[in-house]
């Protein structure tokens, strides 16, 4: 019997929304949930046990980081992944496309997300049907990845859900590359499924992605393909437009073509309203790198503050013996006053990263919690109310 | 009755070391023991709970850093250092005077422990028999800090243990400057306790700074002076000399002139030999900002190892399964491997700085302890091959 699973226990009569749980080797995930993204085994600032203290139900790493550095078959001979950083529950590791892509197309996610210029610098070398070549961000070592090679790196890595290679299409491009692009995509789904059969462990489960740009034929075919594999979980990644409202409507053309019964994971997102509109149109997890990020410049994600967030640096705070934010358990609110936070970062203490960045994972957490609550009490459309007010 | 004691328990038949426990409103300390460096009221990259958890009993916090940022004013508002911080222990502040002086001379510890050149900036714009006028390294800022000011600082700060403004003598000077200097500091050491005297509240006590350089005669005059005035405490400063040696004979020189009955506390010091031989000198407490500093930079303090410590990012370790430090009972130890802690430290995570300066401050608590114990069993040169080998 596989030690994986997905159960639907509920669907939302007005929206695609549903819960469920995602059982893996190493436990279950809750759904709809948030991923944090340990990029180079590591979530910034933040230890394993702190991570589950502030309800952190899995976890995420890059496999594009992790080649380059330690590299794949360091992490295999110190135990895989988990043994490494010592986190033993539920992870997933991407293909590496992502970053490879969109760092040779300017930076990782103003392409994607249709933001900025197209800068392609000289770090992707060649992409072929075989693979991509690209230089190594730390010591200009040249690798080429192919899909088979990034299955190999996963299985190596042995997170227990592990993703296909894809092209990941930039937002600067026509229709007829994307559409090329999302050609590619399916056959290194192929063989990205092949790869892992060869040498299959029953140890890890891999995402198909669908790609097709903003078109909604494309994307239609994209999903199409992909629910029609033998993929355990489904991802929508690719460029999703350059707004809230065309990303929303992109991951509507996909809604109805998914898989009923697999996982969908939205790939990048994880604002408080994208969350809620992804979370209704059939999205199961989300990943970002923004709690954590955010948190280090000085940013604590708030429940009902405009834009979802406070700068913690604001003199407004210079007194305020409250914590950042009142209705919060996390380790940060209830051990110290927003003053204090405040003054580690203005002082460029490192402890006012960790505690923000703890507060901002519960937060995450905290989020996804109540949406599963608010989705079983039917009250989704009030519970957003609460969380964005702008 | 005051809230305030110190009890000495053992006293050592071939050397000054004791045992002893000093009591303060918030809790008591074991000496020999070590006092961390929470300079802007933050330990860096660890929170108090971590500190406890590490085996931490008192931490101190830096008046001149605190008084330029976020000001006394503001803390006293915010409920005290205590409150401020979340640190419910015993806790110590400094006068300034230290940073004050030696930043004007240059580096702060370059200069009084006599390396390096003498290099006096103007950020020390006057020093008066009054007081010292300096310029505030964070905005410009003009600040005068006399005796009586200083210890208003820190009656606002709120520690237990607090300091008699000194005038933090240099290396580079000669008889004459460090004679006239800790004359006028004894007059400082009058004046900060008639200030105290002005509004005591009972809930703090103060220790009284010895100065004259590496000079024997002036030492003892100091000492004279400190221990006949209604201090609580003794500390010992100012320039201990240009090596390890010299630093051990000044102290020497202190040594048969100290109150017997006042914990003494030795400033700035925290190499593991440096310990061993201050503890056979009388000393009681011991700072100094190295565990942390030293963290951050990637070394992890060693019980053995050569000159103390080993460089983590040292290539024999990137396939290195055993912990730090396989006899270490600390969170990093206990959970990860040396191996990890070198990626995290290569590919510039911050969770390395963390995990490795719990692993230092855990090592500064172990080996105080350990010192403790050998100081009862009658083994301290036993205990000092084992952690100094070089």
């Amino acid at each position: 019997m596989s030690s994986f699973a997905f159960n639907i226990h509920y669907r939302d009569d007005s929206s695609s929304a549903r819960l469920g749980t995602i059982t893996t080797p190493h436990g279950s995930i809750e759904t709809p949930n948030f991923i944090f993204c340990a990029t180079k085994a590591s979530i910034k600032g933040i230890a394993p046990d702190q991570m589950k203290d502030c309800g952190t139900s899995i976890i995420l790493s890059n496999t594009y980081h992790l080649m380059l550095q330690p590299g794949a078959d360091l992490v295999e001979k110190m135990g895989g992944l988990h043994d490494f950083m010592g986190w033993d529950g539920p992870m997933l590791t991407d293909s590496g496309g992502f970053q490879i892509f969109s760092l040779g197309y300017g930076s990782v996610a103003n392409e994607i997300k249709g933001r900025g210029l197209q800068n392609r610098d000289k770090s992707v070398l060649k992409i072929t049907e075989e693979g991509a070549e690209f230089k190594s961000y730390v010591d200009g070592r040249k690798f080429f990845l192919t899909p088979e090679e990034s299955i190999k790196i996963q299985q190596k890595l042995g997170a227990d859900l592990i993703v296909q290679l894809d092209e990941c299409t930039p937002f600067h491009v026509d229709k007829s590359y994307t559409a090329k692009s999302m050609e590619m995509s399916k056959r290194w789904g192929d063989r990205s499924l092949a790869e892992l059969k060869r040498s299959d462990n029953k140890r890890q489960v891999m995402y198909g992605i669908i790609q097709g740009g903003v078109y909604e034929d494309l994307r239609k075919e994209s999903c199409d393909y992909i629910r029609e594999q033998d993929f355990f979980g489904t991802a929508v990644g690719g460029s999703l437009g350059s707004s809230k409202e065309q990303m929303y409507e992109v991951v509507s053309y996909c809604t109805p073509y998914l898989h009923p019964d697999r996982p969908v994971h939205l790939l990048g997102i994880g604002g408080f309203r994208d969350i809620f509109a992804g979370v209704r149109l059939g999205m199961d997890t989300f990943d970002c790198v923004s709690p954590t990020r955010l948190a280090r410049h000085g940013w604590a994600l708030k429940k009902g503050a405009f834009k979802e967030r406070i700068n913690i640096r604001n003199s407004q705070f210079k007194e305020s013996n409250d914590p950042v934010d009142e209705s919060c358990a996390c380790p940060c609110c209830t051990k110290f006053t927003t003053a204090y936070i405040r003054h580690l970062f203005t002082a460029g203490e490192l402890l006012g990263m960790q505690l923000l960045s703890l507060h901002n994972v519960f937060t995450m957490n905290r989020l996804m919690s109540e949406i599963r609550l608010a989705l079983k009490q039917n009250n989704l459309k009030e519970l957003e109310k609460e969380w964005c007010v702008a």
